[in-house]
Formats: C-alpha cells, structure tokens, sequence
C-alpha cells in the first residue's frame, strides 16, 4: 500500500496533523494525483544536488500536465492548471527548495505514521519491544 | 438546472474563459460546494449594503464549516478548511468586497452562457432575433 493511502486510513487525530503541513508550498492535490511517481523519487537526494532536483521539478510539471489533460472534471482540472502556475512561479529558480519541501512533508507522514503504529499496538508488544 | 451546472457543460472554449475569472478570491471549490445557496442571494445588492453583506459573509463561513464536518473525503475536507481560513483573513474586514467579487463573477458567467447560446444559434434564428 502506498504511504499516501496508508495517511488517509490515518485517525483524525493524526490527520489533523497532516493537514497542518500541506499548504501552497507543496499542495495537497499533488501529493494525491501522483502519490506513486512521488514515493519512488529521492527528494531527500535532490534537496541536496541542484541537476537532479532540476529534473525532478521538471517531471513533476510534465506529470502534472499530463493529468491536466487527462482530468474530465472541471473543478480538478482548474485546480490542478492553477496549481501548475503557481510551482513554476515558485520553484522555477529554486528546484532545490521544492524538493526540500517534497522530503520534508514525506519525513513527517512517515513520522505520523509510526507514531500512529505505536499507539495501535497494547502495552505488551510496546514492552516486547524496549 | 442551476448556472453552474450549465457553466460546466460549456464548451472548452468557454470554459476556459471561467478558468480565467476564478482564484483565491473566490476559490471554485466554493461556487460547487455552494451552488444552488449562491444563486439564490442578492450578491449584487449586498456589494452596495455592508450589513447585508456582513450577514452573507457570515452565513457562507457557516456553510462552509457545514461542508468540511459532513465531507468524508480527506483531500476535499483539508481544501474546504484551507478556503475557509483565506476567507476569514481575506474578507473579514471588508465583507462589501466579497460581495463584490461574487457578484462579478456570476455575471461573468451569464454573459459567457449568453455568449455560448448566440453561438450555437444558426444564422437564421439569428436574423430573427434581430
């Protein structure tokens, strides 16, 4: 199961969490359409080298066109158009800070998420564990 | 069937002439959710009447709150508070604004519906209107 649909089986307690994270800097709607091609990316690698996020940025743009073309619903499709216009405006002269904001969001559902596991587990897998 | 459903089968050519007119000062998520509730106020007079405006504003922030509590999907809740939040900064000082906004953007959208019926006219019905 991909992490973003293991987020979404999240309780809203740690939803909310979520939620806190994902604003324009890294919209919600893209984490969403591409949830696959994102996970399987190195952000953490591209944060660091400048080529390599500069390709990631524009893959992500290509991908987000793709998904444009193919949305037939008008809101998504606007809101998806929208979104591509405002990631060019922003990260167009600094991919870097892009993949940044891409490894930091995916560390803190990850970090949701395990601490979400360890509250699911009772007190004796918890001491079975330590 | 209300305007925005005959918005949304416009043609292309069209639509993307309503792509044009909506951002984040009337967010499209909005005028969906919303629809029928919009149509039926009188956003032109309240862009001339603060109290009536002032009540409008306040009554869409309560259906909003409606929207985001009954919406089970996590995207579309996170997007509706979002919205919510910019609409409070954005208007809450100067509610005639939205008002405002709003009004504009439904006459848009007649005059567009207009236009896309003149054009599906053939040229006869045409010279009979005139």
């Amino acid at each position: 199961m991909s992490q973003w649909k293991q987020v979404q089986q999240l309780d809203i307690k740690f939803l909310e969490q979520v939620d806190y994270f994902y604003d324009d800097n890294f919209p919600m709607e893209i984490r969403q359409v591409l949830a696959g091609w994102i996970e399987s990316q190195d952000w953490d690698m591209a944060s660091n080298h400048e080529s390599m996020a500069s390709v990631l940025f524009s893959n992500l743009l290509t991908q987000l066109e793709r998904q444009c073309t193919q949305e037939s619903n008008f809101l998504q499709r606007h809101n998806l158009k929208r979104i591509h216009q405002q990631l060019q405006g922003k990260y167009k002269g600094n991919p870097l800070h892009m993949a940044a904001v891409i490894s930091n969001c995916l560390r803190e559902e990850r970090r949701i998420l395990s601490t979400a596991s360890m509250q699911e587990q009772g007190p004796l897998e918890k001491s079975m564990q330590n």
